[in-house]
Formats: structure tokens, C-alpha cells, sequence
């Protein structure tokens, strides 16, 4: 790809050699030439000099002193991932059914998909175009599974989810086992029935080992566009909005609803049948309380607060000595007064 | 299922149509005909004209007003559970041992077991009757399953494992691998031996992606009708009693014992050889430091205390900012009474 | 074994009985004949008659009251640790390549590999010698495992991975997943290029369903010796040192660095770019703030401070009532004395 295509490309502005030729991304410290690369802000204190790459993607107001090859945009690093997307294309392992597969008969596969050895697709499952199962992936029976999605190896989807196009999994993932709700009886726990789904919009990317649960009753639904990260615990009949960001060992319980366009910090922790506004950000290891509704804003701390409550209270906890030294001059004062 | 044999399963007193056909139940606001749902309490607010199920589990107390089809009891919720095991009763995929499963000669497996694609069985296991392997579980060696278990996609079993009557292991679940001990040594780490075994007793559920480690010396053991969420870490040597219930990214500590009857909420991590008296109870996200017994009550916080005095140590610590204004206005005080 | 075979290995001294045959190791309490074990301390406070074990490793300054036959050493657990690896030596499941593992034929196996049923080995990938993959382990394309590793069932290694020597990697462990990295464009999240490497450097061990993200760009690496536990993250581009030990369920934020002897607790959050000097010991449920240099020494809270200002902090809210009611006082006092 010359630099001069990739300009068009991000609709950019182009100084230096249009004609270079760009074979792949690298991070500005690791870039050599026929790497293209970004800079995070305009006033990046890098040593210009020393960088490899043989394009800069930067900001429209970057002073070019060291005469670089660069290309002027709005988001240098939103373009730099659309460029790589397109120098780097995600693995295609081409149109296969391995032989080991297990394949429900009256399952309905696209033309085109892969699937990996030891995969087993269950009873009247379908699979839409271009989606790929990774060695050892398994669907129960009643799944659905949109176009372009890709289950990594050992993912397990359980009967009757359904999940939208462009959906990734990692390896590991777990979705729609049973939801963790038991009532106690005289003589132990009568598990509450867990005969909902799963319903996983478009766009969605779920990290590694995270485990998203069935409703017990209903649905748990993850909204387009949303990404979560690796050990992530989403519980049943959790309602999960669009554009929402959830970063790794987040734990979501039972009926907690995150409104569009959240991000939450990894190892949060909610309480069952709380709900977060549309535009929350939750800092990592907040605590939210049961039926606890978090407005729009920062938040942080156990239990949740706004993070400059947060931090106003951190500061007079952290004052405490002084303050404690000041009430015992004061009762000095007072005793040594009432002597006289 | 007609609502009068409800009645009598359930031993409730019924009012309204006798004769009315169940065939699942419902959560309240998503019932219609042919649904039976329950009432979490008495006076629950809901517009109850609009309920469309065909009866309703509901408190003995409960004023039916609306003279809906319902039948009273002393634990809808309970009864609304052991009717929907009875309506839903879980998926049995029949007598079967898939072609491709891997099944030790010297194994020893009950007439009626399932087994499904790609497990493992090893040397010298036994599975009892009515237990299922769903496609990718596998079992090493000496390992003992007992009857009408079920173990889900993936789940791993470790060498010379207990497992008793009616567990079910979630899709993931690793139980027996190696505890975490090391030993400094001149250069470096050497590990502790992870001999020990595991020991999970009747009626255990244990949700996706949980831990158990093996015993380094001696046994792990969870105790009769737990249940644990997803998510969770076991370390060697815990010894979990009966009826404990245990949420979603709890890490439990080498040598901690939980004793019957606690409830642990999610995210709490308790440190090494702590003890948890029978009966406690532990909000989420607290910390049990090493070594710390924990009596009966509820705690809560880091460290943990009774809820009470964290709840009272949360408020004296929200009232500093009076505090502090307090003391500024006495100061001031004094230092103009000293002028004159 | 006998006795004095340990004590010529241990190099220690030996009292009583040099020709006692020992055929495994126990914890003290649980020891019977046959058995050896050890004390912790040389004042173990134990009932020292009523020990099973044929032989103790000791303290060299203990005393030997009972008569017992004893081997004194400079570190007891140590050299325990070590015996237990030469009596209960791991599993070696012996040369075979299972027949329904699946092996890309341009793949490099050494002559004594161990790959058990429902393997795969993706294409340009190599295994060393005396490595084991168990049932269901997946490597990807371009892999490179060293030699005495063990992969236990259902680990995943994704392409490009490099794998040191005597590497244990438990079920369920991830390596290679992509980073959780997006840039918010118009209309919703785009994907930052996860196209590094993950690099695991000589006798790790890593724990059941933990999870290693490849690096974004370059590469993500765990250093020489380093132990992690179970479920614990590790997110893209972040450097681990040798001889680091991490307790379950901690996660680690992107490009983090943890330099090597560090000892981090359970639970533990870093945020991203946060750095781990030399000799840190961070306690359990720790929080790091992004960008936070934590230096030499031991630390505790969230967010992270020195364990002593951490008990000094926690001192003082402890005071608050006794504070409140001094200050009460105070003001009592002025006020009456205004009166007058």
C-alpha cells in the first residue's frame, strides 16, 4: 500500500514521499521502514528523529519541524486501527468442515463457514456466512450464530442463544450456562429454574474465560457494538446496552442493567438490580450496591461514589492526623486555661 | 399439568380454576396463558389485572382482590421452583457413548451414562448411573463420578478426584489441578508438592469457569448441596462445609474453612487459613485477612467487620468534612478569646 | 528411599534410624510410617510424640526431645519440597502421538513429545523434547513450545506464541488472545491491531483458566521463574520479571511492568502503565492507579500506599468515634464556659 492510498484512504492530509510503500503497523518506538505509525497527541515529546516508520499518521495542528512523511488527520489513532485492520487482516482459515466435526443433520450451515476440528454444532443450529468455529468450539442445540463471526477454540455457546453478525469470542468463553439462583428450602437449595437465553447483538467482542449466563427467566442481552474483556462474570437477565466497554474481571450480577455507552473499569463489582445510566464511567474495583442507580458521570469507590466526592473524602481521611493533632493543642489549651 | 395437581404437589390451598392447563412457568410481567408465576411477597405493587399467567404461587396471606387463579403457600418462590423442575425438567440426551469419546478399558461405567463427543475417560475411573459427560469433558485417572451428575462442555476432572450424587459442573470447570505453592529457594522457586485430592460431596453446583485445586498435602473438600458461581478460585486444601453459598469471582485461600450455612457474596477473597464460623454472612467484594476467624453475623468491608461498625465507621468517616469544620470554628474561637 | 539416602541429598544431618524406607511425603499431622514430613519452625508448639512419620526434616537448632529420627537442614520446607519431587514425580503419559490429535505436517515434534487425544498443532509450530500436551490442548500456527513443558487439557496457545522450557501451563490457560484494546470512532468502537506476541520465558507456571493477551504491538512476557495462579489476567504488552509470584484472580492492565522478585497478593488491579519495582510485595485486593511507579517494599489498599501509613490511615478512621466525642467535649466546654 503506498502512503499516498492510505492518505485517500483516512481522507488525510499528506506531507513528505506519496510513494512509499507501507507493509504493515508498528508502535512508534519499534517502527522501521515501510512501517506507518501515530502519534498519540501533537506535542508528543518523542525524539522525531529517531523514529523508523516510514509514515507518521498525526494530529491536523502537528508542527512537522523534522520534515517527516506524515498524514494529517482528526483521530491519528482511530485511523492508524482502520489502516491496520485493512495491512493486517484477521486469519481466514478458508472454507472447511473438518472431518472430526460433529454436525447436527438438521443443522443449517451457511456455504462458507469453517469449522475446526472437534467443533460440534447441535440440533437445528444455524451458522451464517463467513462465521468460523476454532478447533474444539461447540454450539448446543438451537443456536444461532450470525455472519462473520468467529468462536475461538473451546468456546461453548449453550442451547437457544442467539448471537449477531461480527461477533468475536475469545477462547474459553462460556455462554449461556445456567444463571446462579437457588432458593433455600427446609433441607437446602431448590435451584431456580435457568430456562432463559442469551441474545448477543452485533459488533459484540467478549475476552477470554468470561462467562456470560442465561436468564433464569427471559433473556440476558449484550447490545451492539460492546466490548467485554477477559474473566468477566455477566449474571442472568443482566441487560447490557450498546457501545458499552467492560474491562477484564468486571462482575455483573443478576438483573443489572448498563445502559449505551458506558465503560466500566475491570474488577467492578455490581450489585444484583442495579442500573447504570447512559454514559456512566465506573472506575475499576468501584463496588456498586444491590438496586443502586449510578447517573451519568465518573464514579469511583466501594461503595460507588462520584469521583470527586471520591476524592474530596480521600483527602480529609488523609488529613486525619492533623486533624487529631489540632484537638489535642486545643485541649491543651483549654486545660492549661482552666488551671489558671 | 392442571392447576389442582399443582395444588396438591405443592400442598397449597388453591382458589380459582381448577382445571387449568400449565405448561410452564413465567416470571409476573412476561406470563400469558398456560404460565404459572409467583409473588415475591404479599404486597408486591404490581397492577396484578395485568398479569397474564393462569395461576399464581402466592404468600397464605395474599388478599386476591383481583380474583386471579392462585394458589397459596408458605414459599411461592420455593414451590414456583419445584414446579418448574417438574415442568422443565433438565435435558437428558439418553444412553450413549459417542464414537469419539476415549474411554480407559479398565474404566468403569454405570449402564446408562451419556457421554458425549471428544471426552476422556482415564485408567481406573468410574462414572455412576445417569451421569452425563456433555462433548469435550474429560476425566483423568482414579477419578470417581457418582450418579446423575452432569458435566458440561470442557470441564476438566483431574487424577484421583471424588465426585459425589447429582453435581453439576459448568462448562470450564477445572477441578484438581495443581495448588499454588512454591518454596523459595537459592535461585529461585521450587514447588511445594500438589499431591492431595479433591473431594466434592452430593448435590455441588459449581458454575463456569471455577477452580478447585487439588490438596497439596491432604484434601480440598466442598461440602454436601453447595453451591458456587461462576468464576470462582478454590485453593488446595479448603475445606467448604454444607450448604454454602458462594457468588460469582470469590477467590478462596489455601487451608481456609468455610463452615455449613455461610453465605459469601462475589468478589470477597479470603486470606490463607482464615475461618468462617457456620452461619456467617459476607457481602461482596470484602477481604477475610489470613488467619482471621469470622463468627456468625453479616460482615462486610476490607477488612472485614460486622456490618454494623461498617456501617458506622462509613458514617464517621462521610461526616469528616463537619468535622473539620467543627474543630476550624473552635480554633478560631479560642484564638480571639486569647486576644482579648 | 531410605533415610539416610534423603539426608545424603539434603545434605543434612541425620539423627536415628538411617535405614528407615520412606515412600512418600506427608503433612505432619496426616503422617504415618513410611511417611517424611517436616516441621515449620523449630518451635512448632506440635505434640511431637504422636507424629506418624518416619522421618523429619528440621531446623538445625531443633531440639530433639522425643528422640524422633530427624534430618536438620537450613530450610526444612525447602528440602521437603525438593524430596517430594523426586518421590512423587509428575506424570510422564510416555511417547505418543494419540491418533486422533491433529498435527500440521509442516510442524516440528521432537522424537519424545506426549500429545494426547483431540490435540491440535497448527502449521510451523515446534515442540521440544519430553513435552506433554494433554487431551484437547490447542496450539496455533507459527507456536514454539520448549522442552519438559506440560500443557494440560484444554489450554489454548494462539499462533506466533514462544513457550520457554520446562513451561507448566494449567486447563483452561489462554496464551495469546487478543489484547481488549478500541479506539471510539463515530459510530462505535474500532479494534486497535492485536498482532504482537506473547513471549514465556524458562519454568513458568501458569494456572488454571488464567489468561495471557498477546501484546498490541510488540510483545507481551513473563520472565524466568515467574509462578501466576489461577484465573489471573494478563493484558497485552505487559512485562513480568523473573521470579515473580502472583495470587489468584489479580489483573494486570496493559503494558504494565513488574520487575523481577516481585510478590503480588490475590485480587490485586493494576492499571495500565503502571511499573513494579525490584522487591515490591503487594497485598491482596491492592489497587494500582494507572501510570503509578510502586517502589521497592511492601504495600497495601486501594489505592496502593506503604503497608505501615496504610495501618496508620487505618488507625485513625478507627479512632474517629473517640475523635468526635473529644471534639464534642471541647465545644461543650466553650460554650459553658461562654455562658459564664
Amino acid at each position: 500500500m503506498k502512503t499516498k492510498e492510505i492518505a485517500n484512504l483516512v481522507k488525510g492530509n499528506m506531507e513528505g514521499d506519496e510513494d512509499s510503500e507501507i507493509s504493515k503497523v508498528a508502535s512508534l518506538r519499534e517502527s522501521n521502514g515501510g512501517d506507518i505509525s501515530f502519534l498519540e497527541s501533537s506535542k508528543s515529546g518523542e525524539d522525531l528523529e529517531s523514529i523508523g516508520a516510514s509514515c507518521l499518521l498525526v494530529y491536523e495542528d502537528f508542527v512537522n519541524t523534522a520534515n517527516l512523511t506524515i498524514i494529517r488527520v482528526k483521530n491519528p489513532k482511530l485511523e492508524f486501527a482502520r489502516i491496520a485492520a485493512i495491512l493486517h487482516p484477521r486469519k481466514t482459515p478458508g472454507n472447511e468442515i473438518h472431518s472430526s466435526a460433529l454436525i447436527a443433520e438438521n443443522s443449517n450451515l451457511a456455504s462458507d463457514v469453517f469449522i475446526g476440528a472437534f467443533c460440534c454444532v447441535g440440533e437445528n443450529t444455524s451458522i451464517g456466512a463467513g462465521s468460523q468455529l476454532r478447533a474444539g468450539a461447540k454450539l448446543g442445540d438451537d443456536v444461532a450464530i450470525g455472519e462473520n463471526c468467529i468462536l475461538y477454540p473451546n468456546v461453548f455457546v449453550e442451547d437457544g442463544s442467539v448471537i449477531g453478525n461480527n461477533v468475536v469470542l475469545h477462547s474459553g468463553v462460556v455462554i449461556g450456562s445456567d444463571g446462579f439462583g437457588f432458593v433455600r428450602g427446609e433441607i437446602g437449595y431448590v435451584k431456580f429454574p435457568q430456562i432463559g437465553t442469551v441474545v448477543i447483538e452485533d459488533n459484540v467482542e467478549i475476552g477470554a474465560n468470561s462467562c456470560v449466563d442465561r436468564g433464569s427467566l427471559g433473556e440476558t442481552r449484550i447490545g451492539e457494538g460492546t466490548k467485554i474483556d477477559n474473566l468477566v462474570q455477566v449474571a442472568h437477565n443482566v441487560q447490557i446496552g450498546k457501545r458499552v466497554v467492560i474491562a477484564a474481571q468486571t462482575g455483573i450480577s443478576g438483573s443489572v442493567v448498563i445502559e449505551d455507552d458506558c465503560i466500566i473499569g475491570g474488577q467492578v463489582g455490581f450489585g444484583d438490580h442495579s442500573t447504570v445510566k447512559s454514559g456512566a464511567i465506573i472506575g475499576s474495583k468501584a463496588g456498586i450496591l444491590p438496586g443502586k442507580i449510578v447517573r451519568e458521570g465518573v464514579w469511583w469507590g466501594v461503595p460507588v461514589q462520584p469521583l470527586d466526592e471520591y476524592k474530596r473524602q480521600n483527602a480529609h481521611v488523609k488529613a486525619l492526623p492533623r486533624l487529631r493533632k489540632q484537638v489535642k493543642d486545643i485541649a491543651k489549651i483549654l486545660s492549661e486555661s482552666k488551671k489558671k
